[in-house]
């Protein structure tokens, strides 16, 4: 059991670059990253665009930061099997880019009910079929594949997998034995509500699920569904208990901050915002 | 089972007055219910104020309905032990009321952590240690009290209670028994998202503990979090799926219609409003 604080261990801490808001180039935001003392970075597909991975994974690690996690999938079901199947294309050659950036894990988002839809059942069943394939992938090219099941707000347009308790269920069902490339991301944003949310940690511990921690905020009053998340501190998340459940189940991986924030963050000098990343890092998780 | 539609059968349906906005007088919106062929009325308590319960239960009752359930309770936690008394000696007023309207239910919308509170655990304990005084009381009144789980969405300021399977724990602990005056109400916009819902719904069948069901519809994109609920039909919940969900697990009352909508159904005309809800709930619920 660990009950110490991050205080001094920012080199545990990750920054997903969707937390400076996507504003500047990803060979930019390493260089503040690194500078700042984390120890690792979590980028994403849109800023890696006309970039070899390759290339980019040598200047992460030049500037002694670690890839925590790779974001993110294209989200899987679809109202016909074209598409269906260009989805899966689509995952197979970002896992392929995650495996040359050196992450730790690729995020699934695994996306809603097709537009006009109302089978959430069936949505479900896509993913379930989409994972299966892409698993076989995720083996070849020995990269886990992270589940992060969203928030239920987001059930019917970015993610039918809202619970941890699904994501197991779903990593079980195709993965049965112990993991090696299938587990879980447990967002602190997504999950702070769940009455279930200690006893699937330790389930997702004791199968050695756990992939990545994410945190942030959650304010009162949220004023928008997707882009008012809160900095670490600002809202009524507990996330020191939080990181205390996931260490208590065994989980040794960094902590990374992932804040959408249009209103606010978003508008920030993104080194004030590094700044406050690690002083909340430090003080509130 | 039952499979039939509910066309035709507007006498097993509800109006939640909230769905009007609360803009006119409860006399004037008990006619206007009754006048449409609803069978059942569902009133707030804002709508008694200044009024005695037995008389409007007389008009209700003179009117051909009957009520569904009485809105709804005072929120249970507090950081202070002064007002978390206060808040129950409100519930019990509040149930006495719903005696005297003679309600099948009152709706117990428990509430979330007090203000400046990161403790989401210590509030569920309020919450359970108030439910334990409050249902006594209603036993003496003769009254059920509905567990109403609220969207995840709402678990910081309204309500700590978020899933089916976590208010029948609830009911499971606090009445051991088969129910007689603890038992849940379902509505669809808070548990559509649930993977687990089908499975609680029968849960709760089992026990006899369906008091009631809500429909309204999840609109994509909802711009509001609270109020911005749609007319059913116009989002993604399968609402007739619900409903014979809940009629396979033996439940049998009124189908309650509950729209909270700021920008759009509060500012047409009531009467368009309740011809509207006639119409989806044949042909949509």
């Amino acid at each position: 059991m660990s009950r110490q604080s991050l205080a001094g261990q920012l080199s545990r801490c990750s920054i997903n670059t969707a937390t400076l808001g996507h504003r500047q180039p990803l060979e930019t935001i390493i260089e503040q990253v690194a500078s700042l003392g984390f120890g690792w970075i979590a980028p994403w597909r849109r800023e890696l665009e006309g970039r070899a991975p390759l290339t980019i994974a040598r200047q992460i690690r030049d500037a002694g930061l670690r890839v925590s996690s790779y974001c993110r999938s294209t989200y899987i079901p679809s109202s016909d099997a074209r598409t269906f199947a260009a989805n899966l294309d689509d995952n197979r050659r970002a896992i392929e880019q995650a495996a040359q950036l050196g992450a730790e894990s690729f995020v699934m988002v695994v996306g809603g009910m097709p537009e006009g839809s109302r089978d959430l059942p069936g949505a479900r069943e896509q993913v379930r079929e989409g994972l299966a394939s892409l698993l076989e992938h995720a083996q070849q090219m020995d990269l886990p594949l992270a589940l992060e099941p969203l928030h239920p707000m987001y059930a019917a347009d970015r993610s039918c997998l809202s619970t941890l308790a699904q994501a197991l269920d779903l990593c079980e069902q195709l993965e049965p034995s112990d993991s090696r490339y299938l587990g879980v991301a447990v967002d602190a944003y997504h999950c702070w509500w769940d009455p279930d949310l200690h006893l699937q940690i330790a389930r997702a511990g004791a199968q050695r699920r756990l992939l990545g921690l994410h945190v942030c905020d959650w304010l009162v009053p949220t004023r928008d569904l997707l882009l008012d998340r809160g900095m670490m501190g600002d809202g009524v998340i507990d996330l020191a208990g939080l990181r205390h459940a996931m260490e208590d189940a065994g989980y040794r991986g960094p902590v990374e901050v992932e804040i959408f924030s249009f209103n606010n963050w978003w508008q920030r000098d993104p080194l004030e915002v590094l700044h406050t990343c690690a002083e909340r890092l430090q003080s509130h998780c």
